[in-house]
């Protein structure tokens, strides 16, 4: 199922994807993190209204306003690491993940526009990256049964003030700026991507490809992930963690190749689609 | 005015201390961040209910279950600087400021347990500190303005797993342990403490005092802090900004004095109150 948000007539409404992707049927949740708090059965269950062409309505991040600061983890594909000078790529042990957060007043919409915070940073960067959310409230989970408090999947960029974000030693100010969440276009629910997924992840700058790689070859996976952070943090159901960044930012290249004004990012996940924006 | 959030008859209710804070005084608002939100002109000129003796009602945190994370200030008093090696204590240049956020699912009360999640940590730490509530939404606020956007005062201890805090080189996870953030005992109004605050600050742990300093000694100031973030980030109402903690953490004593079971920890300031908590 590929849920959305969207405005029809001017109302906030969760729907999903017909199955030819031309059209939404609502559902009956006041918004997706109600739909995300009633589980993925009710939502498979719930009725669903007349379709209506996705031509005629204006798509929303999946999570306009996230509830909480999002989870992130950084430098979690070794292909990125390297670039980042993080560690050498012959390194043998598997590192410690490293989590951080970024606070989202409101989720940039699919099509919408990324701010340039050209007073605040030299520096705007971006980072392709699968984001899950949290259907089942997890505390303590093992291992194996991380995936079933999965309840969906999204595609983000997490766009970086490289220089605010090296500035302040640790990243939270330089990854917190407004709109510096793009989200979407959809969440695609659990039950249609094997654990762990397996996708191929891309973006491209100005239609360059420039972030190639695929979701496996995430250091810390998202089962490890969810286990650790549940050791002591309880993730409440809405929770989203986005992990990781492939290699091809924009910090990577020498010289680094910032974004500048009029740039349009694409970010692509196999199976879930393309969130694309432009830089303001 | 105080403001505190309590249990009366299992209800959750806000309200205004008397004179004597032997009592307190019910507001018709449904909860703290209602209150925030209403501005503190409409606050101190709501209708007060009947004052219930405090004996007789339960605090809990003045904001039990905050929107977003808690935004953090880190090693921003010279002295604590120096005893956690950040930085020589001749360094000339003022520090740029080091923010980092903690997710807090629920403040812990006066009085509350700080758990000691000792299967995750061996080095519990505790960090009285000055949190501020903002109050008016906050966008590229120049200095001069940047104390008409909080709305009030509390008590934070910022309790740190420091293991979990240094192993994974950003601090995020360290420090949003489930209970990690006890908050209290009251709310004091931004109009009953001339800006900026210059107020004592302590803590003490089995009764032996531990931290002593003053919250003018702050390295980066609370109209800098609320400058400088809104310059990039909107503060919305409600968001809490901690503002970081002196000298005398567990981390600074040779060999290091982390919490253990038991442990009686008071973080203290002068003029809003005592916050005291038991470590499980």
């Amino acid at each position: 199922m590929k849920l959305i948000t969207y405005l029809e007539n001017g109302k906030e409404k969760v729907g999903a994807l017909t199955a030819d992707e031309k059209a939404v049927r609502p559902l009956p949740f006041a918004d997706m993190l109600a739909a995300v708090e009633a589980g993925l059965e009710a939502v498979k269950a719930a009725p669903q209204g007349p379709a209506a062409p996705l031509e005629g309505v204006k798509l929303l991040a999946p999570i306009p306003r996230p509830r909480q600061d999002v989870i992130c983890l950084g430098v979690n594909y070794a292909s990125h690491a390297k670039e980042a000078k993080w560690f050498s790529s012959d390194h043998s042990e598997k590192p410690v993940p490293i989590y951080f957060s970024k606070r989202v007043n409101e989720a940039v919409a699919p099509g919408g526009t990324i701010p340039r915070h050209g007073d605040v940073t030299k520096e705007l960067d971006y980072e392709a990256e699968l984001a899950l959310i949290i259907g089942r409230t997890a505390k303590n989970v093992p291992l194996e049964r991380a995936a079933e408090h999965i309840f969906g999947y999204t595609v983000l960029n997490d766009v970086s003030a490289r220089d605010v974000q090296h500035a302040h030693q640790q990243w939270y100010f330089g990854k917190s700026l407004d709109g510096f969440t793009p989200m979407g276009p959809c969440i695609v629910t659990a039950d249609e991507i094997p654990f762990p997924p397996a996708l191929d992840i891309t973006s491209f700058v100005n239609g360059e490809r420039r972030q190639s790689s695929n979701t496996q070859l995430l250091i810390t996976g998202l089962g490890d992930i969810i286990a650790e952070l549940s050791s002591g943090m309880t993730l409440l159901p809405g929770t989203i963690i986005t992990t990781g960044t492939p290699s091809g930012v924009g910090l990577g290249f020498d010289p680094p190749r910032y974004l500048k004004s009029g740039d349009k990012v694409e970010c692509a996940i196999e199976g879930i689609g393309v969130l694309c924006n432009t830089v303001e």
